[in-house]
């Protein structure tokens, strides 16, 4: 098995796997006030330190556990919306987002919301500049994803915070693609929130997190019980939560090599391409990117067969967004960054890396995309 | 360990624990096209069918797996309320719902819909002549739990469903303490809309899952990706999935024997109180309550002190809802039962029966009882 798709999902670390196996032993509820109860609830503020520690947050900030990243960016940003429905206001988000900030930010308009969806270059970045002049006196919220899914690009949110010191517009990160990856640090980029999932990070689907610094409102999206500080009601899911706070000690342990390694296959993978006489360009691509993410527009060659042929030799790749659609529709990035009529939509497949990948894996590949040049020839 | 609180949540059956660890090894993305996509894509539909038949589900119905039993009652209700956001309207409820149902009603309040809570007698029960008097030409929704979580008492679903096949209100329950423990049949109880939790029947915390009738509408809570058929988005959670499509098996198979135990363990307990001569009555209690769950007035003892002493002793049980509070607070639903002057509010305990329950469960504490009752003299 050849996986070379990591941001679509990944396999879950042993560790995590053994972690949580080991904490399903433990079944207490942490509401309970009794003796495993209480150890649960002990457990539970433990892991949530470690997160806190990760993201360089401050005690008093908060970090809500949630079932995905998908459920993190809505329970934000809907709660913006939410806080704001009567006065209604304006909103900023980029177009390369996720659908699960997207859709949100489409229902808000259907609310009568002003969304401003700021445009993207060919490197799949926009600046801090383009945030600053979208501003208005009512923009209620900005959200602009950490590391894009489909390209890798990581846009400048350090800068996007800055510029957002002097508003009153709450600043939200999709930060899905980029935590656990990326050395996040919250208060040097001054985000009120951020989402992350485990999924992308070798833990299980199912499980993910919002940042909310202290100062940030939160309204529930799941009212009931008191959990969470009342912000997401639900017993927790003590297994996943143990499992996801392995999942980013180990993750964070091996970072530097993991990036290291990521650059070299990087590096590698285009050096092959170019010795075996393969014509691409890589998308939305600068030096900025992250690591674990790249895009390839393979000149000539039809993704779609291309993921077929490798599918049949168990080499996983992927085009578009795999992780929403199931389907083939050309994506909405590439869209984004190219238009409509580019013929990369067709031609370019995603590549990503993590956990276990290797040389070997890039050769697999490249063995396939030699043999489908040669057919087409 | 001495665990007499099911209700609150289970330990995690052994099969399950297997199950899940066991999935933890396949890591595919339902939504990926390549092989280990699609095999988890076939899972997750067997999963699917597994439920429809333990709830006598048409196959063109829908089950949407939620992290919680309180998301899936959020998304059932809310999906209603945002229907009617416009229109507003009249919706009917009962005065002991779990807070992931009576906080929702609490909020359309807010919103402007008019609500019904309708109370329930002594024996924790309403009836389905009430809910037909308290129908409006514009009531939009009736949501009725199944179980209590705190007395046991079980709802005349059946008989509400029938009321409402006349009227165009959608019909919902909170199934969270029925389901796995009682045979339910949604044709047979003509519900548009099911909770459930796994956490309850010996699954882990974290997972859940909404069955709606194929001609009942819903709106996503979270949106996003296409999961769940675009109605819940966010990277399906497959080992747990697979884990309380196990529970269902173990806990159907196992069904006659637990609730033949659970009767007789109740009788036990009773026997053993009166041969003691401890005074006390059930609370909220009748011929057609759930096995699993009994609530305890203790006349004279203050619960919060046996609670404590319990705990001393490794011995688990609950005064008020230990799933949503963690506090002491005086139960809501003993105060609707009862009212709040009543000595019940303090001196009652609920007592929850289920995997491993045993006679010598009860002996420890009918002995701590003892002591209590010896020291108050
Ligand atoms: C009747 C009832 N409904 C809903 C819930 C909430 O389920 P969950 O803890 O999975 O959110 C519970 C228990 O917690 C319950 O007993
Ligand atoms: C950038 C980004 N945001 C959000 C998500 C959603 O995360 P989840 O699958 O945990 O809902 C994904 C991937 O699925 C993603 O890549």
């Amino acid at each position: 098995m050849n996986y070379l798709d990591h941001a679509a999902t990944t396999p879950i670390h042993p560790e995590v796997q053994k972690a949580i196996f080991e904490a399903m032993n433990h079944f207490g509820n942490p509401s309970s006030l009794y003796k495993i109860g209480r150890l649960e609830k002990k457990v539970l503020a433990d892991c949530k330190q470690v997160i806190k520690d990760e993201l360089h947050a401050e005690n008093s900030d908060s970090i809500i556990f949630t079932a995905s990243g998908s459920e993190a960016n809505n329970l934000a940003i809907k709660s913006i919306i939410a806080e704001f429905f009567e006065e209604k206001g304006h909103l900023i988000t980029s177009n390369i987002e996720h659908p699960s900030v997207r859709k949100v930010f489409e229902w808000a308009e259907t609310q009568g919301f002003d969304v401003t969806y700021l445009p993207v270059n060919e490197e799949g970045l926009l600046s801090a500049d383009e945030v600053a002049a979208a501003l208005r006196p009512d923009t209620r919220l900005v959200s602009i994803m950490t590391v894009n899914n489909e390209v890798g690009s990581m846009q400048p949110i350090k800068e996007v915070g800055e510029v957002l010191v002097k508003h009153t517009a709450r600043f939200h990160t999709d930060a899905v693609q980029a935590f656990g990856q990326e050395a996040l640090d919250v208060s040097e980029l001054q985000v009120d929130y951020l989402s992350a999932s485990g999924h992308k990070i070798n833990a299980p689907k199912g499980i993910g997190f919002l940042y909310k610094k202290s100062s940030a409102p939160l309204l529930p999206l799941i009212a009931g019980g008191g959990q969470e500080e009342g912000l997401r009601a639900g017993t927790e899911n003590m297994p996943y939560i143990v499992g996801l706070t392995e999942a980013i000690k180990q993750m964070a342990a091996r970072r530097p090599e993991q990036t290291t390694l990521n650059k070299e296959l990087l590096a590698y993978l285009q050096e092959q391409l170019t010795a075996n006489g393969i014509s691409f360009e890589m998308n939305g691509y600068s030096e900025s990117n992250s690591s674990h993410v790249c895009n390839l527009w393979l000149k000539g060659l039809k993704a779609s067969q291309l993921i077929i042929l490798s599918d049949l030799k168990d080499v996983m790749i992927s085009a578009g967004s795999a992780c929403s659609a199931g389907s083939l529709k050309p994506s909405p990035v590439l869209t984004a960054l190219f238009g409509e009529e580019s013929e990369r939509l067709q031609e370019s497949v995603r590549i990503s890396f993590g956990l276990g990948s290797k040389r070997e894996d890039i050769d697999e590949f490249i063995a396939i995309v030699k043999n489908l040049a040669k057919r087409q020839k």
